[in-house]
């Protein structure tokens, strides 16, 4: 922490990291990003990310990143630990860890690289979705504290305002997004966002049973220029799960600026009881 | 290698590692699986799964595995080295590295997990395509050895005949595909299955460009037994691009059995020139 915290961004907060000497830094949590239970995993990816963008060896953009949820983080300070495994000419290959007590909480790889112009397409179609603008914003329940920092303006599959069994035909959420208060968008806000979907089980069944990603892989689409262009636009993302089967599903994701450019896309392995 | 190399199937040849002592193990590649350019990366992946599969302190079933291809992976020797970084009562997290006369080619992470019987769903649809027997099956080239492993039958997006720069409207390929000679299926096997995609540049555009994966994570949706079951049925794969831009798109694919089980989502960032 220092004199400016007050001045910062809460997710610049929740991202700060401090250099141990050793090549390892330590970062803390906060309570603006608890999620129901220990830190919203969106954050803890960004601190991730947040280690290998400051580090004085990086090269580049990220272009991947994931990260496995091992076991619980616990309120307080962590150590985070990254490591350029292999640096290329133009890629690089990262592995970090975050650790408490000297158990590993959460296990990392990253893949940084410079980019070049070159032929480039979108296939996939920007979800139907009118103007943010035209869109309500979601009041957010003090449950998962989280969601408090981001505005968000659900489309299709919001958080069931009432939970029951009936369920939904499918788990397809497409919302606006921003941080809140706005923040330009960077890797690490990108890296949060990301992972800003509920559980599909919850939009897919209705019924809040236990569920938490257990690893997430996000595709990163532009490079950090582009990104800062995009400033404090909102953002479309949408989710769906593919298969639920036997205490696990997938769910994969897209997140678009306002201009219909597809900026990252992301998947991940959830699990879920009962 | 061991005398009854002979009767082995080349899968099992090219995925056999022998212990060094130390935690690591020793591998060698195949002729059987080169590509283009050093080994088949879908090879390179099941060997990272089977070191996690044959470890003594191995929990469960993979549920997850990501491979980030860091450097080139010489014909000849390779030292493997899994690590158990956590282990919880129903989840283990793995990284481990493939690395050549000490430095490191290739990482990986790695989710294994018990399962236990839960409500289950596939919210996607099967994709259309006529039963195996009734698609002609593909002539390989030699230009890519590991393709002569695989009976492939493309129903669509088939690698193009006759390279033009005309291109195609997407990059979608949807095929059967199982190992040539038959091989029961496991994850080993599905592993390489899920990369057996050609890069989607090459569908989209037809344009022999430079192209390699750089990244791949797996999903995968059920157990080592429902596979055993499977047995040497042809599978389902379909692929295809989200975005192409400057350097690098990704790849998002599925692996179905012929009863219409999802078996594995994967998904790939690609490195391409021009």
């Amino acid at each position: 922490m220092n004199a400016s915290t007050s001045d910062m961004h809460a997710l610049d907060i929740a991202t700060e990291l401090t250099e141990n000497g050793d090549g390892s830094y330590q970062g803390r949590t906060t309570p603006a990003y608890a999620n129901m239970v220990g830190p919203f995993g969106g954050t803890t990816a960004s601190i991730m990310m947040q280690a290998a963008l400051i580090h004085p060896e990086r090269l580049g953009d990220p272009i991947a990143l994931t990260v496995n949820y091992a076991g619980a983080v616990a309120d307080g300070e962590f150590t985070v630990t990254p490591r350029a495994v292999r640096t290329n000419r133009s890629t690089q290959h990262w592995y970090i860890e975050i650790s408490q007590g000297g158990a590993i909480t959460t296990t990392a790889t990253a893949v940084f690289a410079t980019r070049a112009d070159t032929w480039s397409s979108t296939e996939i179609d920007f979800p139907e979705a009118p103007p943010a603008a035209n869109v309500q914003r979601s009041t957010m329940t003090d449950r998962a504290p989280w969601t408090q920092n981001y505005d968000m303006r659900f489309v299709r599959g919001g958080f069931p305002a009432d939970l029951s069994d009936e369920g939904e035909p499918d788990s397809i959420t497409t919302l606006w997004i921003r941080d809140d208060p706005p923040r330009p968008l960077d890797f690490v806000s990108l890296t949060s966002i990301s992972d800003a979907f509920f559980p599909r089980i919850f939009t897919r069944r209705r019924v809040p049973v236990p569920a938490g990603t257990v690893s997430i892989t996000t595709y990163f689409h532009t490079d950090a220029d582009r990104l800062a262009q995009i400033g404090t636009a909102p953002l479309l993302g949408t989710a769906r799960a593919l298969r639920f089967n036997n205490r696990y599903f997938d769910q994969t994701a897209e997140v678009w600026s306002d201009q219909q450019e597809l900026l990252a896309s992301s998947h991940q392995i959830v699990y879920f009881k009962e």
